[in-house]
């Protein structure tokens, strides 16, 4: 009888690939192990994920057609863009039940409107392709990530990315002007206004954006421009903790204002890993320094800014706010200092195990979560070897934990979960998120019933009902089945 | 029997009353007419509500405590800040069966945190307490409106306000870290968050913000501070056409950048009213223009902005983007151009009766609507003098149209309706809002069909259901009851 039913089971979901194949063209959708691959195998390899098919539209219509498909059949859909993401939101589970909807086709720079400050992309262009698209038209499109060679705008929008330009910029929420969205029933919504502002409803744009795929796949995006930086310097300090990190970086803020478009804290145990294992790096300062910061100063505005830096940076100085400190001379060592922080989380691979927290506290908090959070990790595992790093003047860091030097990778990484408790519930006590920048994904929907207040998934819950009684998008991220 | 079902009914609503006085005390429960009025009479007399009562909780406990009273006798509940808002959003219908839940007692600012540039504080205070408080620790809360001495918080959150710096720092909705809401069930939702990256599910903040007390009642607030401008140079133009005033906006914008930080427009016939109704004004330029425009550049460094500006309008006028224009020399003078703008919507009430509209368009289609627009207003009433006003560099304009001199007001008014959807019906076709800055209130409820997209309207239901199934949240604002 069973395997009557894998039969009867077999057959029906032949006939759902022969219509998708029939909505999109047989060349679009993959059913080989060899072809599907390399949309199966995340970043960091935690899951393990399989899939019926994927498929690739190749415009609007045909994504609604395959969601219409997917209804009918009752397939669950994992919406996918350049599967960058780090929390497993982009990838199926292991069932092999679900379809993964690839973006990547619809890739297209529709528009550049520089009149408007606005730009009409694809879900499936890469972020470069964006930043490249403004820089043509001599205007910037500012979120800057490692990874922006190859994730899209669709995974920008479905997981609200961050970067190192959140400070002056903010997140991207505060990019994208309007979305076109497929929605669960198969219907298009046609959000793709370019409105600076718009008090007509409910804000449904800021719902679907950071929602993971799981109320709606985005296929087009209308974005914001600005004007291009004219003068822009770096700087690279070394300072003896995170509290004297803190107290400069609020002497920048005050004189900078939004002009202080980055701040990216680094240790120097970091910094050592990339030293090691980079060899074409060379550290910025002479002497080591248990901590270091990167600057960066913009405006669109072509002024002298690097005279006023060193006057700022000389009262620093005299406030003891640094102990070193070092201007990039030309655009090479503005690169030389920022490849030292894009190099951060590769350096750490070559390290072994790490087990990471993609975190975010009060910005007064953070000297207190690095010092709590270190000693916390140090108790779960002696030995190991805490990196915490990131966006300074965002409160957001990327609590990575190395493991102990000569330990076995497989037994440290068994720490996983207990680690993350222990990290996740100094957050908790300061306030904090414990999915701060990466999303949420499948890796910490099981978690979100103990980091969030019952009231928060309970709306959460009832939103995702709304949207998708079916539960047919994206199930399992986010919200787990249980929660 | 009629009779005796409303005995039975004020019965009812006898028990309520009194549940009411016991839970919060009998003196913040009123039911008197005179002891009612202010809370029931909008400022621009469009509506004639009634209540049952005026409730004034005096914390979050007992807006909770009033909203599981209401829950309990199914009692309507219509939130209420300053009672300033322009659609009838804060005050409930003719039926005299809602309750006014007012948050004026709520008006502490509880903390504010200059390390961590945010504050926090209850609804009820105003966005002038709000703004002092800002300055009292050296710091910004730059949302700026006419009516800040008298709006609340909690009124700007419901309604993502907007207002004149808008162009450097967003919405209401950009300046809100985060939120606590009584929800409809009763329970107290604490999203009250000062983290500047949390990407740990749906935008619950954001959904709650401009849904006008419909989906919960905005108690307390975390908002974002920013440092204090140094310097600051306010400057005007006056010009032949929105053409011009748009290629001397995006000259401006082209070299300040987030610098700019207010674009306002007025036409001449606006500005005359002014001239004429306020007898301390004086025009800024000798000669009358069609069109003037309000700048103010800003830096929270202090530099020389005066010189760089001088330059940039030499620039301006050696390419004709400008007919005449003065830098303000004086606070005074800086003053006096500012009440010029402030005054528009003022002196429109001395010219009689004026028919309004809240609208964007994308920027670059601002000079067509002002032309089709006046066009188009008359059309449907020859005579009428349009007023087209506002917040260029937003695309943002109150296209208010004042009645032929001599004609009567109520006659005028009654055109309201065909007046609207002439303009609306030009909106739509340029891609912009009907709703863009004052909300859509009780006064747009009933055209969200015509202005929205099917899908919109059922996502918006959708959502209401969810939060609010029992429909009692400010019942007919946003969505009809037909909607």
């Amino acid at each position: 009888l069973v395997s009557l039913q894998r039969f009867i089971l077999s057959i029906h979901m032949l006939d759902f690939i022969n219509a998708l194949a029939a909505a999109i063209g047989p060349s679009h959708v993959l059913t080989s192990p060899e072809a599907m691959r390399s949309h199966l195998v995340e970043p960091r390899g935690l899951f393990h994920a399989r899939a019926l098919a994927v498929v690739k539209p190749g415009n609007t219509e045909e994504v609604a057609a395959v969601v219409r498909l997917a209804r009918q059949y009752h397939v669950p859909i994992v919406p996918q863009g350049g599967n960058t993401g780090l929390v497993g939101g982009g990838v199926p589970d292991d069932s092999g039940q679900a379809i993964v909807l690839s973006l990547t086709r619809m890739n297209r720079v529709r528009h550049v409107d520089a009149d408007n400050d606005a730009l009409t992309v694809e879900a499936g262009a890469t972020l470069a392709s964006v930043q490249e698209a403004a820089r043509a038209a001599n205007r910037l499109f500012p979120l800057s990530l490692a990874s922006e060679g190859s994730c899209t705008i669709g995974g920008n929008i479905a997981t609200n990315a961050g970067g190192t330009a959140v400070l002056s910029y903010g997140n991207m929420r505060d990019l994208v002007l309007g979305l076109e969205v497929v929605l669960a029933d198969g219907r298009i919504w046609n959000g793709l206004r370019c409105l600076r502002k718009d008090n007509s409803g409910y804000a449904l744009k800021h719902l679907f954006i950071g929602s993971e795929g799981t109320l709606g796949i985005v296929t087009t995006a209308a974005l914001r421009l600005f004007p291009r930086p004219q003068s822009v310097e770096t700087f690279w300090a070394g300072v003896s903790s995170p509290d004297q990190a803190l107290a400069l970086f609020r002497h920048l803020r005050a004189h900078f204002g939004s002009l202080l478009t980055a701040a990216e804290l680094l240790p120097q145990t970091g910094l050592d890993m990339v030293l090691t294992h980079f060899p074409q790096t060379r550290a910025p300062l002479p002497a080591p320094h248990m901590w270091h910061i990167l600057f960066e100063v913009s405006s669109p505005m072509r002024m002298d800014l690097r005279d006023i830096l060193a006057t700022v940076l000389e009262e620093a100085l005299e406030k003891n706010l640094l102990e070193n400190g070092v201007i990039a001379q030309s655009l090479a060592q503005r690169e030389a200092f920022w490849l030292l922080r894009e190099a951060m989380s590769e350096a750490q691979k070559h390290e072994g195990g790490s087990i990471k927290h993609d975190i975010s506290v009060p910005i007064s908090a953070l000297p207190e979560m690095i010092r709590a959070g270190c000693e916390a990790a140090l108790n779960v595992m002696p030995g190991c070897r805490p990196v915490p790093f990131g966006h300074v003047g965002d409160g957001n860091l990327h609590f990575n934990i190395s493991q102990p030097i000569g330990m076995d990778k497989a037994l440290f990484l068994k720490h996983w979960d207990v680690m993350n408790a222990a990290i996740h519930a100094l957050v908790a006590e300061l306030g904090g998120s414990a999915a701060a920048e990466h999303g949420v994904g499948r890796l910490k929907a099981d978690i979100m019933r103990t980091l969030k207040q019952p009231q928060d998934v309970d709306m959460m819950r009832a939103i995702k009902n709304a949207f998708d009684p079916e539960g047919l998008l994206n199930p399992g991220t986010i919200l787990s089945r249980e929660s």
